[in-house]
């Protein structure tokens, strides 16, 4: 199977297994067990907090292990749903953001605008800041799962800093992809191992120094912030993939090759299929995501990916999230697709280890199935 | 060294450690994803959740997966929050329901009292019942993290379906240890595999069909109960590794066995110890629990876990929750166990494959301690 769904969930990296395998040996016990096992335990966890917090940017306190961006992102909106203001996050940011905003903000929200590439309107954050009170927090994430758009996240975050008000941002499809540098300087930074090779079941969360208002209470784990026992074996495997990747990163030839065979690909499928057209084409997005509207004479997604799959090529009908149920796009409607329209838009997204050659073989996949 | 803490956690169980690496191999793929690599993650979930079904006694659509035994707890104060009505939970509850109730109910709350043995007074509920506004949920764990005290679970759980109140098991240190059937009667019940041989990180909660207010908002994963992507292989190893606990103990004698060399141990040590008392003796205990109140001449607990842990014995003040801290456990307390007593409270938890001989060397190494 060649598996271009990589925004979903990522297959286990090697070198992730291997760090789970020995952290689940060496480091099993519980890091709040007073004996020496527990104590290594807790050192392997604050080992990996440092290397995480040194590639963020932070410090290594404002790291909280989490179960996954998912929970981290509800720890957020559940946080500041006890102050004054409302929440401010972009359109497009990922269901457990809109849906944990919706939750704990109810009427007190708005959503910022994106342009017709997916890029967040950052005037309507200046205008707003000019005409509203202050919103409790502004959230925008860092790349877009379904269509790889990268976000201003840097000027978003500038802005907030000058105003006095929190940034979050979710990290979630940036991470592993795009080196993590810099996103330190958020306030608030979501991410979960599973979207770069790591295992399901683990991500992080970082809080600023101060009050934090925790979303799961109990044991008074990570300084009270996230109650339950950590899973050290998932956190040591997450750093180090991650480590792998932030090294392979640092040379800039790799990540210009991906962009290339990702460039390379959209240019054959728009002269292939005519009608076919690159969804967010005119902003910068993550090397390893085409989001395509397919022909309209073509089949519906749903029918697509059915096609594709026995060819042999996994890909998606968007968001896995979203996936299963009827309701279009709320990232492609926020960009002005109609809904017939994103009813024909299929997401495909590489992982590191894709070559040009499998992009190769998608787009000859993609003939076929437009063909038959 | 000698692992006496698995209340605390487990070692990894081979067969859990081999599912999780078959499942992270074959069921890598999103099971929200629309292609058959999904498909398949999905029915892996679903085969898992059939098992749990089966040994709990419930319906399969009554499972949901969870990141553990903390976030399952959350999950259910959350949900009754809002209900009208106070919460009745019992006083030796784990920190994690003792916590999301003081987070949701605030003082819409009262604790069930336990005996000087650490069960819970059924007669209390009782009246309470007669004399109090109906409350929006009870809750009664299966069996007590720090005495291994078991709790009249079914009992409770009649009163309350007599009355018409919703009834929440937190079997997390029932699970694994004795069978599960029956638990599947009571409306919510929790558990986690890291307690029982399982990965850390994953847990589930048995919730009654009907309307549920999820904690974790966002991709509408386990039917809108829980959102996030599912941890298939974390589920796996769990199963796995319960099937195997459940087969071994249709053998009663297997059980018997264990209480055997737990009652010789606690034997020797009141012996060899003089002034030795066992917390909650007069009440059925898990067979892998003891919790000694240490001669009242000897150290305080934190110096017995060092000079235990020199002697390579892993042990535990308690909960390991609440370890690290200079609280007097709330469990005691509410036994009535003085504070300056509650200091000389030592833990020991056996595994399912610790045997006669290791509980002998605990007691050599308690008996080199006290000379010491």
């Amino acid at each position: 199977m060649i598996y271009f769904d990589h925004n979903a969930t990522t297959p286990l990296h090697p070198v992730a297994r291997d760090a789970w395998l020995r952290a689940s040996g060496e480091f099993f016990a519980n890091p709040s067990s007073p004996h020496r096992l527990g104590a290594r335990a807790d050192r392997a966890l604050d080992e990996a907090r440092e290397k995480l917090a040194k590639w963020l940017g932070c410090a290594p306190d404002e790291i909280v292990w989490t179960s996954g961006a998912t929970e981290s992102n509800n720890m957020v909106a559940h946080h500041f749903s006890a102050s004054a203001g409302q929440a401010w996050v972009s359109a497009i940011e990922h269901p457990s953001v809109i849906g944990a905003v919706r939750r704990w903000f109810a009427q007190r929200r708005q959503l910022i605008p994106v342009t017709a590439d997916g890029m967040i309107e950052l005037d309507w954050l200046g205008d707003a800041f000019k005409q509203e009170a202050k919103p409790a927090f502004v959230g925008v994430m860092a790349a877009n799962n379904e269509t790889g758009v990268l976000q201003p996240w840097r000027e978003a975050a500038a802005i907030c800093r000058e105003r006095g008000v929190p940034f979050f941002c979710d990290a979630a499809q940036w991470i592993g992809k795009l080196p993590a540098h810099g996103l330190g300087g958020c306030d608030f930074v979501s991410g979960c191992a599973h979207k770069f090779g790591g295992p399901k079941g683990v991500g992080f969360l970082k809080v600023p120094r101060g009050k934090f208002h925790a979303l799961l209470h109990g044991g008074g784990q990570e300084h009270g912030r996230r109650a339950g026992t950590e899973d050290v074996a998932g956190v040591a495997a997450m750093v180090a993939v991650l480590e792998l990747r932030e090294g392979a990163m640092r040379d800039e030839s790799a990540l210009r090759a991906r962009l290339l065979w990702r460039g390379h690909f959209e240019k054959m499928l728009t002269a292939k299929l005519p009608g076919a057209r690159i969804v967010g084409s005119g902003a910068d997005r993550l090397w390893n995501t085409v989001s395509a509207l397919m022909p309209s004479s073509s089949d519906c997604r749903a029918r697509w990916v059915v096609k594709l799959d026995k060819l042999g090529v996994a890909v998606s009908t968007g968001s896995a999230c979203a996936s299963g149920r009827e309701e279009p796009s709320h990232v492609l409607a926020a960009m002005g697709v109609a809904p017939e329209e994103s009813d024909r838009v299929l997401r495909f997204s590489s992982g590191w280890e894709t070559g040009g050659k499998e992009w190769g073989l998608l787009m000859k996949a993609l003939a076929v199935a437009a063909a038959g």
